[in-house]
């Protein structure tokens, strides 16, 4: 048998699902937009320097000195327990009042969306996102078939009277309605916005109507260094529409691939049910006493601190080289600013001269399920220093001139 | 809206496959079998002295101190190739050449044959198994939504021309064929059978002529302390029907929950293409360090001498205590020795007397797809001490006693 042959069959092996995407880009495609001499604006990487290291070693020793083998052991010993009370503690702090069984340890967001995807998804149904959307989650959906529909964001997000409009004409039409509603409420990614209180509240009515599930994506929400907190969609539901999601990878960081999963308690009990095989006890217990030692707010604080002066940098920054015709948004939070270029440039085409000029970023496209974006970009702020941040912005705006002289 | 309206209205939003089983015990439903004055038999525990808890705290300081933050980001550090160089140099001591196109660390065994049965299972989807096997997969496969059948096992492990005559059978009828043929070769997790060297060739071939793919599960081929290894399916295959998968939760720690899959490339490129999110790189920074620092071996051979020990004191307690009429396995590894009671005797209906007695152990049944095993029951020798074992053993004797005159 020739190697064509047997890849050829193995594709015939293969899950439908895997089948129809076997000629896209999967999950961390984008990975490979990097330039070696380029700053890179591309990924949503915490700063460095912000990684408890310390604390966390600290944290190690002191769970095997108390604990023992219980924390390695299947089943992790008391902090987990620590963990899942801290996370029920910083839930509540932002008005959500849940209890254990309504709250699912994961391997972090991205295992906790796609925990949501398997109990909910087949082959077919429909999905409404936002338009753009984390390219991640994109991916995920590509992997169960299902239909995905993306609707604009302004600036207080996503356009709900949109998806009212749509699912009214679904209903009258009686075409297929959406199981879910994936929304990342706050300093969404990729475009910075936040979901605004009314429309939340509006959203949850569409909800209950309308009979879907709203996943409340909130990799960001702890990340608000300016303005007023708005109330989670999880903290306004008392019917349990809504499934909230969290991580540690931006307030600890990414590498303890640790999240979690807010729910009703059917909810969470059923996609607990399917989740296969366990969470990691030894990395869950080092956060649990890394909570218990209250090493978790002190450090969030500096957090905040340090990616307002962030922002402000790339604010600047953005100001001070962009050409006019250029615009972005102006997030109280998170990792990014969305920029949309002047008429007439594309940021896909534009990259390989941004690269040369010095800067990489992720173009607006990866963002969409179909077209879109094409004019747009995402920078994140969160990891070089302010005077790469600069040296980036420069040089996106030398190439973006360039091109426009064209 | 009244609880239960709200309840009726999840099932239905609920994926087919998850409102086919919500009836039915969830993954890890067999943990509830404790009784607290008990010894437990029941679970698969490594003993906990076996946990190299200095050796791993050692190894996080060496990690953040070597390359700090690097460990904590996106993606991880060198330690993580450091790991994959270690596995790929265990797998080449059983015979297995990889490469790390050919590879792809996961968050442990049950993650990785999740990621096969997503990349390659369709609803309707046939699948073969051993019978009795590990309820951890069969739980697995029920997510799926798949037809799965039952081979027997004796002390050659899989009934292999069985399975020659059900796909015989199978293609003279034109019925559906298998797509992954599950088998657990060495010290098989129940029954701690070991398959033969001659039926894995002849598995392989019928791999090769029916086409389809053969999941190694080889949790416990690290763990042979007795006999001369045999040669993994996976290194007497050069065309790639075998996707095999191995784990450290048994020779460092199930807390560390992390396992890996060796496959044919374009395979393993496909489960990492639609394996959504990342891996724990923090956990997996520690163990390539623990790798590197050579831990690994000698802790190995350490389980080695352990476990010897222990499967001897629990062949000799069942030699001592068990009414005639009763059988047992003798593994030459693994952690398991599978009971077969005296005729008349159901071990599920047995276990709240045995509990009484003071013992507990997983009733045969939960090893099967459909029925089977009431006379079964499976006995781990992994965690508790020898005096606590020959307790257990004695209590099961007097339950089984007891029964017997009834």
């Amino acid at each position: 048998m020739t190697e064509s042959d047997r890849s050829t069959l193995f594709d015939q092996l293969f899950a439908r699902t895997v089948q129809e995407t076997l000629e896209e880009p999967g999950y961390g495609s984008w990975r490979s937009i990097t330039a070696p001499d380029a700053v890179s604006l591309s990924f949503g990487f915490p700063y460095p320097e912000s990684f408890p290291e310390t604390a966390l070693l600290e944290s190690l020793g002191a769970v095997l000195e108390e604990e023992g083998s219980h924390a390695l052991q299947y089943g992790g010993g008391e902090y987990v327990d620590s963990l899942r009370e801290g996370v029920l503690e910083r839930e509540a702090v932002h008005g959500i009042e849940a209890t254990t069984d309504e709250l699912l340890l994961t391997n972090g967001a991205t295992h906790a969306i796609d925990g949501v995807a398997q109990t909910f998804l087949d082959h077919g149904d429909e999905v409404f996102v936002e338009a753009p959307t984390f390219m991640g989650t994109l991916s995920l959906f590509g992997n169960y078939g299902v239909e995905v529909t993306g609707f604009s964001l302004d600036d207080d997000g996503l356009d709900v009277s949109a998806v009212e409009t749509a699912l009214e004409e679904r209903r009258e039409r009686e075409a297929p309605m959406p199981k879910l509603v994936y929304t990342i409420p706050n300093f969404q990614n990729p475009t910075g916005t936040t979901l605004s209180r009314e429309r939340r509240e509006r959203l949850l009515e569409l909800a209950a109507e309308y009979e879907f599930i709203i996943v409340e994506d909130d990799a960001y929400g702890e990340l608000r260094f300016d303005g007023d907190d708005v109330t989670p969609l999880s903290a306004l539901d008392d019917e349990g529409w809504v499934v909230r999601m969290g991580t540690f990878s931006k307030t600890i960081a990414p590498g303890v691939r640790t999240g979690w999963l807010v729910g009703h308690e059917e909810i969470i009990e059923q996609i607990s049910h399917i989740s296969a095989g366990g969470t990691n006890t030894f990395t869950q217990s080092v956060l649990g006493r890394y909570f218990d030692a209250g090493h978790y707010e002190p450090v969030v604080e500096e957090l905040l601190e340090a990616y307002e002066g962030r922002r402000d940098a790339m604010l600047e920054s953005l100001a001070a080289h962009l050409p006019p015709g250029a615009d972005w948004t102006e997030p109280e939070g998170g990792f990014f600013v969305w920029v949309t270029l002047p008429e007439g440039i594309d940021s896909g085409e534009l990259l390989p001269e941004a690269a040369e000029e010095g800067v990489t970023y992720l173009p607006g496209s990866h963002f969409f399920a179909d077209s879109g974006g094409e004019r747009s970009l995402r920078l994140s702020f969160s990891h070089v220093t302010a005077a790469e941040m600069d040296r980036g912005v420069a040089a996106l705006a030398r190439a973006t001139e360039a091109a426009m002289d064209e």
